[in-house]
């Protein structure tokens, strides 16, 4: 995947803030959205010539997000992935900039993928109304202004949904239009909310029970006394829960007609096992 | 245009975010990105049923800039439009939030505009393109980094082409796209380039010879010791450029067929004229 997202950005100027893009975007990551759009497209045998556009977008867009989450007056980490977070690495001005810069160029590389014109302007249409301000942004202030607003686990969850699960429902969407498989939109977000919340609930069992050093980077939820399935549910029902969700979505996957799940379970197993 | 954008962002939950968003998108201003794109296509006679989402996703392109210009690591305004910057108003998180909503919510208005799906293309090709990487993020880039790359007139230049010139052509260029006139592509390009430097140096002047209180914004320029038109060419010369560039504008307006430019002139004389 670094070797497609950084050719996709080959034309751009090169640039302090191009260099900050490059930084975040090939830092790793599960590359888990990008694998979501290419396995539900291979499970209906689409051939789709053009789905590397698509699938670095949405993965620019999701970097996009971890960079402004991560400055100062957000949650203020000077860690992700084992690295410095962007603001660190360059400078605070570069950082903004970087995520700004992500945003706007993963909807231009939409704009040129070899698709027709109608699915480009669907995939737009999806991708923007996730990460908006119906969808990730909301989820972010939620997130931020928690203490303002509600404390309880389906608070929690209305976070988890705006703030992970549109993004993730997002690339599950988009292999659908693009596999003429409109009639299954709501199915397939069903799943990336389940998966969403799965994901998230995982990430605060594993800040819970590692340490820093294991997880690459900072434990800012329990640093900035953040609402967390842990201080709300406890640690033996959020790993029920957690497993309880992984599982259904599996079991959401192998019903679905005419398509071949093996690519995406395996994916959710691995996720599910995940140790980081 | 207030009662427009307003509309416009009904589909939006309330929340703190759209509330810094409307607050920054219906503070004023010249709304001169909106009224260029409506110019060009009433100067075609083009009966364009749907532009109100394309003029109100330009000018809140235009709008996030400002508020991520203004931010402390930034350009660290306090003012602008008279009013206080949004970061001062809310804060620092939801400034960035605002500025993040307003990019993402424009990509999805011009995806919901009732034109056909291949102008849609276009348009985000466009304007993602005029706001991305090569146009007004490394404008800002090189506005804030001058001090390691150059200060003469030239980089000022390629300053204003990148930071403000492109997101000036772009409505200019939709127009024509809408218009069914992209033979003109380049030509209304050209104008918006020297729009957007004469605008700068007009700026320019006005800062150099207006106090705050007339110009309802701080000085910041003076004050971060910026690269400036008066500082690179003196004022005398940035004077002449100024009328100069503007009345280049007019004049290649009023050699285009079949193009009714009367309200477009209006439009620069006006903006030639304007004192703050």
């Amino acid at each position: 995947m670094n070797n497609i997202l950084k050719e996709k950005l080959n034309y751009l100027k090169n640039s302090r803030v191009k260099s900050a893009m490059e930084y975040s975007l090939l830092a790793g990551g599960k590359r888990l959205r990008p694998k979501l759009l290419y396995g539900v497209v291979k499970g209906f045998s689409k051939n789709v010539e053009d789905l590397d556009n698509i699938a670095c977008a949405i993965e620019m867009i999701h970097t996009y997000s971890l960079i402004h989450d991560d400055l100062p007056s957000m949650d203020n980490d000077d860690y992700r992935r084992g690295m410095k977070t962007c603001h660190i690495e360059f400078d605070e001005a570069t950082a903004i900039l970087a995520g700004d810069g992500l945003l706007t160029e993963a909807f231009y590389l939409i704009s040129k993928a070899n698709i027709s014109s109608d699915k480009i302007v669907k995939c737009i249409s999806i991708l923007s109304a996730a990460a908006g301000c119906n969808g990730m942004i909301y989820g972010q202030e939620l997130d931020m202004f928690f203490k303002d607003y509600g404390n309880d686990f389906n608070y929690l969850k209305d976070v988890h949904k705006h703030k992970t699960g549109m993004l993730i429902s997002a690339p599950l969407k988009i292999g659908c239009i693009l596999s003429d498989k409109e009639e299954l939109l709501s199915l397939f977000e069903e799943i990336g909310y389940k998966m969403g919340l799965a994901f998230q609930i995982h990430d605060d069992i594993l800040d819970y029970t590692c340490n820093e050093k294991e997880l690459g980077k900072s434990n800012s939820d329990i640093k900035n006394n953040k609402l967390t399935s842990i201080n709300t549910i406890g640690i033996e029902e959020a790993v029920k829960l957690k497993d309880k969700l992984y599982d259904e979505c599996i079991n959401i996957l192998k019903g679905v007609n005419n398509f071949n799940s093996n690519n995406l379970i395996e994916l959710i197993l691995n996720t599910k096992n995940r140790k980081k």
